[in-house]
């Protein structure tokens, strides 16, 4: 399996293109789209994407992420394998978030152009570098091969969450289609709280927004509620409505959960 | 063969997530993508969409679609087994009109979670449920073994068509990326008018919008014309235009065929 | 490798579909989408497009585009197999980019209905014909059962560029996703104007927009560059933004390189 993550977007022919590069070098590799549609040049928003989805994927994948905007300068090719798949694309931090889980084993500068198209164009590195060392390695090129070993990767700005007595601190990092709003909060660090989770309290800012509930449609339709969504983390929704429109919630709002002290 | 119908969108990480769960499971599936880009919610643009689309897959074909505004609450997730194919999803009538030319041999609520993955989140069991239960049954678990049987399904509030002396009345169900209006006029309904399709006339409302033609570029460009389009149904359209722009059509928008009375 | 570009956008079921009607003919056949987001009725861009990407794919694959306007209308639908590749679609001169460098040994008019869909609609060819026919190809199916041969094809009013001492006039032929504005000056024109690249100077009617860049990080953020783009033509960009909005750029805007004499 090949993955492919690019900012290309669907309506024009780069992401195909890539995959006809694939197709002639591995023909038998299946090649699966993550997602095309990353906002243009938004590492942060590519390393989330990458680490919500990939820990789905079968072990010894292969994945291709190309969100790339120094492409052509002297930001350097990368592949990087580690205890579950091989990761493909520019050093810019884009694999940050998704390699936190996993053990690094081998890191190598791609620099060896037996495995890149035999013209490299300046601006289209996905389809003239990435995709093909991909598909060769997808037909077992050992990574040994692909250039020299490095011991370092570029770092990426991820924001943290804090905890402190009572509260979490974080904000949100992705809205959805659904306008339901993902925050870095992870549904695990809410029992650190010493409450269950219907004893605790959402805040934007200064203003309450929810509970947590356990499903969007556990509260009345047009409720605002926030649940453990889908990728481990608190989500802001409203049911059967937009919660970026409806409170206003951008990327980068503050989002605070608060165990109210009953005492007080 | 896996189809996959949903309303996610293409612009997040979760139809390719999918991909990596049934890639895990059954590697050898071949995944098509029926369409991501339902409305958000809306139940009645899906059945719509897999009526008019399932047809022309091979027999056995497994079709996911996941429409699912109630994902995590009661609703209940079926496998449903036909002459033809079978389904899987929520129910919640999404396969209504998909079944209607289709015997059902065998309906299978969702409940073995050995099926499924490992842990169910709440919102997202397009990931945790529905795709790795179509990958187990595309190699071979058979529908015993998910779960027990079940009688019914959910109905889907339907609009149909009407058939008086002389006219069909029916109304706009989907509009298309051309601007073209399909409606919910099966053109066979047609020749119970008595007349050849030339004769006919279509109308919105009270207004005559144009007659039958037998394809768009019959009538000059920026014509009205109405055409028995690909689904089978009526289809009003304007010749290299948009007739939702140029004559405000909107879903639900009342249609209606009359064959002219040449005494009147 | 069977390819697919159309116009019918993906927010609906007919890629879907046809993928479909493949599968049930030719199960083994590898199908990848190039582009479905052709302007609609755009026969000029789709020829862009396949110009740009079918280069880059396997030879011997059969590629489907479908872009339409006249579809049942007395338009010819046809296959027309190069050195290289099998083209399927209408013959409207969406090949004809492609061809460019190509040599066609055979043109196939598509008449044989042995190898459509068993019902033909007057709207949805891509599905009853294109499709079907490009499977039975797949699948070791002569030109020569398809129907009648054919000498001429339909062609396509394509912009050309024009060299003249010290200056090449070209247009802007397609704009992407991050708003390059790709014109239709092949890159190897440029030395013809007896300059290395750095001294050449891009023109948008009588206003100077900039010089060449080997790649779009080579200049300051926000700042106006040419480069010679991915399909081998010249780009106009801004680095980090969108020149479209930028520069006021749309398709056909007329931009010149110029070679400045230094005696001038």
């Amino acid at each position: 399996v090949i993955t492919l993550t690019t900012d290309f977007g669907l309506s024009n022919w780069f992401v195909g293109t890539m995959k006809g590069v694939i197709a002639g070098i591995a023909p038998e590799a299946q090649v699966i789209d993550v997602c095309h549609e990353v906002p243009p040049g938004d590492i942060r928003a590519a390393a989330f994407v990458l680490a919500a989805s990939l820990p789905f994927f079968p072990e010894g994948s292969i994945h291709v992420a190309v969100v790339d905007p120094g492409v052509g300068s002297a930001r350097r090719p990368i592949a990087i394998r580690t205890n579950r798949a091989i990761y493909v694309g520019p050093d810019n931090g884009i694999f940050a978030a998704a390699l936190k889980t996993e053990s690094v084993a081998e890191i190598r500068e791609l620099t060896n152009a037996r495995y890149f198209l035999p013209t490299l164009s300046a601006t289209f590195h996905g389809r003239d570098l990435f995709a093909p060392v991909a598909a060769h390695l997808s037909r077992g090129v050992p990574m040994s091969k692909l250039g020299p070993k490095k011991d370092d990767l570029v770092c990426l700005d991820w924001p943290e969450t804090s905890l402190s007595e009572g509260r979490v601190e974080g904000q949100v990092i992705y809205i959805d289609r659904f306008g339901n709003a993902i925050t870095n909060i992870p549904a695990a660090t809410l029992s650190n709280l010493g409450k269950p989770a219907q004893e605790l309290h959402v805040w934007k800012g200064k203003k309450r927004l929810c509970g947590i509930a356990p499903f969007y449609a556990a509260v009345p339709r047009g409720q605002t509620l926030a649940v453990c969504g889908s990728t481990g983390c608190l989500e802001v929704s409203v049911n059967g409505g937009d919660a970026r429109k409806v409170l206003g919630l951008r990327i980068g709002s503050r989002i605070t959960v608060v165990a109210l002290n009953p005492e007080a």
